[in-house]
């Protein structure tokens, strides 16, 4: 991808200042790094990264940085396991020791575990300050970099503290793949994969083609994906409904991945977790068997090339999981469910949350179940 | 105070779902522990207060809330120590044990404290739920309870982590300051004479007239600060500008209380701050020797009423913690300065931050230390 790509986040019913711009180049970080691209007005700026990301990318961009301005960094230990109040803490107090005010802006560089901890630290560092992503995995570049939710997890589940804050724009460098492992690929193209289902018919048809799932993905794929979450999220920033869609796949695959203990990749439990949804999507008679048997495969493709154990699918615990998702009220599962690969299905009244019984729940879980030890 | 007042504070640039009401009347509290005030929609309440409201007045509310909906309290021990990350941690954790979900309520019952803490857990509780402030001690009721800033302190600051994040209400029983310690009413009554001075010269005379500070203050003292508060609120929600002149006597006062690791009260602070920036306003020739002596002998009294130790004023870590202020930026500190009782000073270009040099930080500081001394 030579030529810049450009997709505009805006903001109809608030002022026009938070509206940002999302830019998508190869070797865009080697452009920031060099200084050759334009970056906001600010007292300073604080790179905040994890040790993985730090070693590839982040003393670099502290130099480049500090070659024209007043630069930090900030490095936490990698992992999920890290996304927690403790490190927002002490990210937060580093900031403090840096120097950073107001009018300093944040720079989260690397996955979606730095994007998501330090745009909360950044929403709630002296009542907020701007910050930029410069998402370095798939995963982060397709999703969680672009719409603002920030958080770190809790004990009783994940991203249960965060706030919406969203950044003053974002990089993508799609370069940054070729360091990545396979199964951090896996964890982008899962979200790939959920926004063709949700919105673009095309798009999956052009995925399902595809026989290979690696840092080679075309391009089209990121920018697509980048397409749809920032059109999404311009129409329901703070996601009172339409936004939700966004979650397909999330409600059993969140309550999978904390019933792990967050040991599970992100990626293979969204990819088991529309497996459940769309079983539950058929079973309450929303979509047809057949998208919903051309989506399986892909998803069960996708789940095979992550060759992992089987893992624990508790019903009980899933669904105690599935109640603390913060689409849910505390008695009843609400997710969102297609109705055709493309589009998402709304209630009589325009809401994209469905209620989902326990007994349709737990069916799902038994089907997914079957369907995983049957290979 | 036997009517109710209604007032209103609202956002123009924003939804119109965001304004909203602060009621006052005497017994107002009675009304909600009996049910006859109606509350919002909620799927339930939680109460957030300290172990001394909770006696008082906690288990009451609870009682009567239980009675028509689900409802849950969560107590911290009481003090401005405890308004750290841990204690709002602990509340989020126990807001979650209780089942609260995105459309429960909290509802903050106590003083600034608590407040401040059950409002930051609120905003950042799945990423902001809904509410309530029912101020209980003079300074919540005429400051922090309106206006959605939220927070807790850090060791390099106060309120250095926080959000904004407005109420869905404040009801304010004046009647509540008759169970209060004779200091926490020279909180409150220090944040009305900065309203005065700041926005109200006829209420700055009636303040002077009166005799005693304590629990029988004119219930129009209170009413008055709050539609002050409500009106620069409504016009600048962000502190982008106008809102700072509300900060008046909180730069040297923060300055002050933090270098006494959280020791001396508030509002004996700000009383300070306030005599030591009118004094910077005064050197600045941006206030006339009059109007400076007219505040600077109310400020004395206030003073005199707190009747505790002389504070230890050292300017270099005065000024250290003046410059970790939200106001500032890391090299210049700002303070917003009256030009006469009533009117704050703006700079030539619209901007109420004033910026002020080390000589006249320190030069205020001796003053100050001089002033005290002379009793």
């Amino acid at each position: 991808l030579t030529r810049r790509v450009r997709i505009r986040v805006t903001f109809s019913s608030d002022d026009r200042n938070r509206s940002y711009e999302i830019l998508i180049r190869d070797r865009i970080l080697d452009e920031l790094i060099e200084g050759t691209l334009p970056l906001p007005n600010a007292n300073s700026f604080i790179i905040v990264t994890d040790a993985n990301v730090n070693k590839l990318y982040g003393s670099k961009l502290l130099k480049g940085l500090s070659g024209v301005t007043k630069a930090g960094l900030v490095s936490f230990p990698a992992g999920e396991a890290n996304k927690n109040i403790e490190t927002a803490w002490k990210v937060a107090s580093e900031l403090s020791r840096l120097g950073a005010d107001r009018r300093s802006v944040v720079i989260a560089l690397g996955g979606g575990v730095v994007g998501d901890l330090a745009g909360f630290v950044a929403s709630i560092y002296k009542r907020g300050v701007d910050y930029l992503q410069i998402p370095t995995t798939l995963l982060a570049q397709v999703d969680s970099s672009i719409g603002g939710k920030t958080g770190v997890d809790a004990p009783w589940g994940k991203n249960q503290l965060g706030t919406f804050h969203q950044p003053k724009g974002v990089f993508i460098d799609p370069r940054t793949l070729l360091t990545l492992p396979p199964h951090e690929i896996l964890n982008g193209v899962a979200e790939i994969a959920k926004c063709a289902i949700v919105a673009d018919r095309e798009m999956f048809s052009q995925l399902s083609k595809l026989t290979k799932f690696d840092s080679d993905i075309p391009r089209k794929f990121i920018v697509r994906a980048c397409r749809i979450k920032a059109r999404i999220v311009s129409e329901d920033e703070k996601e009172t409904n339409l936004r939700v869609v966004l979650n397909y796949g999330h409600t059993v695959g969140h309550a999978i991945e904390s019933s792990s203990n967050f040991r599970l990749r992100h990626g293979m439990c969204v990819t088991l977790g529309m497996m459940a949804e769309s079983w539950i999507a058929l079973t309450m008679n929303l979509l047809q068997r057949t998208d919903f048997e051309k989506q399986f495969e892909l998803l069960r493709r996708l789940y095979r090339y992550s060759s992992v154990n089987l893992p624990i699918l508790n019903k009980e615990t899933l669904f105690k999981f599935a109640l603390t998702d913060k689409k849910t009220d505390s008695l009843t599962v609400r997710m969102s469910l297609p109705r055709e690969i493309g589009k998402m299905y709304t209630t009589a009244d325009g809401n994209y949350r469905v209620p989902v019984s326990k007994e349709i729940f737990d069916g799902s879980i038994d089907y997914l179940r079957k369907a995983l030890s049957n290979g």
